[in-house]
């Protein structure tokens, strides 16, 4: 032990060097933007993007030509519509939309989720719009 | 409306017919399996796979040399320890190993994880042993 710290300060600074590394939490991602329809990029996989977003209301009709998409609800509840039908989506559950899929999100209630999907993937897909976001927001 | 059909019969096939997808409900998952260390595929987007695995006690150092790993915690507290320091992850947290990092996941009481990598990562990267377990198990 070093002279002038306490054991508690050595124990501190031993756990700090341990926990060198820092998980992302979802809830504390989320407290820092209170914005709908605005994905942020929390996490990177290769060339995948882990992003939350908080939505409400109604999305647009849109499908991305060359990726699935990943949706996991953390809290809320989520509708996917298809032409062909539906999904609802209740936290701690996930669903993935093929590629070439039209789909339409949908929330009565502000949900929020996990998105996952290669990084340069624009929202809705090549219908551009209101609801476009801006990519690579980091938070 | 059909003859002979009463209106309820009548929304509860309107309603499966909306409900023609299904997600994937992680809590349901898990109550399928109850061995540990055996990650099972819940579902892919493109050529990466979900997988949610039981673990507890200590696994063995390896790295994947071709790729990063995420790993979310659903349910419990897991410590990934690294050559440079070690993160702790609760539920509602995630942490991505880069790829070529040796890192030992190590969980005091069992943890529920999703795991998000590659199709054919192997759990164990290059150090095959008692730990490594089958590919492609689905659930």
């Amino acid at each position: 032990m070093r002279p002038n710290m306490s054991l508690d300060t050595e124990t501190k600074l031993e756990w700090s060097k341990a926990m060198s590394h820092t998980p992302v939490n979802f809830q504390q991602k989320f407290s820092l933007f209170s914005e709908q329809w605005t994905p942020k990029v929390v996490a990177e996989m290769n060339d995948y993007q882990f992003k939350i977003v908080r939505l409400e209301g109604d999305f647009v009709w849109h499908d991305h030509k060359d990726t699935d998409e990943t949706f996991i609800v953390l809290e809320g509840s989520l509708r996917i519509d298809m032409r062909d039908g539906a999904v609802v989506l209740n936290a701690g559950e996930m669903f993935v939309v093929p590629k070439g899929v039209e789909h339409k999100p949908y929330a009565e209630r502000e949900v929020k989720l996990l998105l996952i999907e290669p990084r340069g993937v624009l929202n809705t897909g090549d219908e551009r719009g209101d609801r476009t976001a801006q990519n690579d927001q980091w938070i």
